[in-house]
């Protein structure tokens, strides 16, 4: 079983149209997963793009929910407001894959998984697990989050997929970019990072200064390299950019271009 | 707490156009839940009306998952197409909601439950609880199911609400119908049945005729009985029209017209 993570960026422009909705790549990333489906599992995991963020944002959903009950009620709403618009991204990638012949079925991340934090305290991955039996392409979203700590979060694409891989152990993890792979240094300035070990992404971490607070909401590389570290520990793991043709089955067959992380 | 169930035939016509519905009976509702809210917590669940139901039929769904891969994957591709038809219906109703001020939150029934040749064999009950001790409104629907016998199923909204009713113990349910409740022979025929106990309901069902199968893939009043029958071993059941302005409003109370079913 494969997961593949599709991020914002490539399927969506964060600064761009709100709601704007790559349906030309996302299509072909499609085709590129048909070519190894059914002899392959997939499990699909989004993110938010123009989709989630604006609504995440404008409602503070990250600050928790407050005392004071209008502002926890205004807050409140954000909340369902953002799932909703997740699930708009989510139902557009559901028109294109079916369109395919890919029976992706959405898997209603909120509905699943509890966060203490932001951190997964808890997800009942039954369902995911059965639908993978049946040969269906679960397919769930960055969310907002019930949160035992704060009351209400935002979750990740990312660190469902550290849970999903802790529980569910896929032979590899996929995450598409819109750049090549992991950079030592800044993107177009630092090196492209082809091969690394899980134990040489603290170093990797430290000199990309990843100790300095990210303004995404869902975290940027720095993000994304501490949840790999823990990814690798039970799968191996590629970073590869989805705008290109070809460098999602390249990292499926593996002998693709982008950065893999063995543990 | 109070469960709301909003029939199908109350926000859609079945024989109507696809996807009808009736915003303003919604409205309505969502006005009358807003009267009792936040002194008291509700959880809404709707059926498929002109939403799910076609797809559901189309792609015979109840027949389970078959052995053939073609025609398996047909039917994967109608299971995720009536989810996706049960989400835009949702999607509606969240609308309304949250235009009324009401925190109502999606949970995809999917995700949730599994059953066991149409009954709830699992379901986690995790999230909807946190949504309620947050002051949410958790919001399901009919939808399919990953079925442990027949692989994939149909759950009605009367069987969710069984299963709710015996895990969180809510003072009264209300079933919202476009008739004034149950009748003790065919509407409009036979008496309104105003006051009927527990005991009584097996001798409605046997004058009823309810050993013939029906038609609707969700039932018709003989399974919304049979349901009843369940429900009103942990909670006070209530029929009442969901079409007639204040009559849930007198359900809430306890004083309204329609039938009410007492253990």
């Amino acid at each position: 079983m494969i997961i593949v993570k599709i991020g914002g960026s490539v399927f969506s422009d964060k600064k761009g149209q709100p709601e704007n909705f790559d349906e030309e790549t996302v299509r072909r990333i499609a085709k590129e997963i048909a070519g190894f489906y059914p002899d392959e599992d997939f499990i699909v995991v989004h993110g938010g793009g123009s989709f989630g963020h604006p609504y995440a944002k404008e409602y503070g959903i990250r600050e928790g929910l407050p005392e004071e009950w209008e502002a926890a009620n205004r807050r409140r709403i954000g909340f369902t407001l953002t799932h909703q618009a997740m699930l708009r991204a989510n139902e557009r990638f559901i028109e294109v894959f079916v369109r395919e012949g890919l029976p992706a079925f959405s898997v209603s991340t909120s509905s699943v998984f509890i966060t203490e934090n932001g951190d997964v305290a808890y997800g009942d991955v039954e369902v995911i697990e059965r639908l993978l039996e049946l040969k269906f392409i679960p397919m769930l979203f960055g969310d907002v989050s019930i949160d035992l700590a704060k009351g209400i979060e935002i979750l990740s694409g990312d660190q469902i997929i550290t849970y999903l891989t802790k529980m569910l152990e896929p032979n590899k993890v996929v995450f598409l970019m819109d750049v090549d792979g992991i950079y030592d240094g800044r993107p177009g300035e630092g090196s492209l990072v082809q091969n690394l070990t899980r134990d040489e992404i603290d170093g990797l971490l430290e000199r990309l200064n990843c100790l300095a607070a990210g303004t995404d909401v869902t975290g940027g590389i720095c993000n994304k390299l501490a949840e790999a570290k823990k990814i690798a520990e039970h799968s191996e793991v590629w970073f590869v950019n989805g705008k290109v043709p070809g460098r999602l089955s390249g990292a499926i067959r593996g002998d693709g271009f982008g950065t893999r992380i063995t543990g």
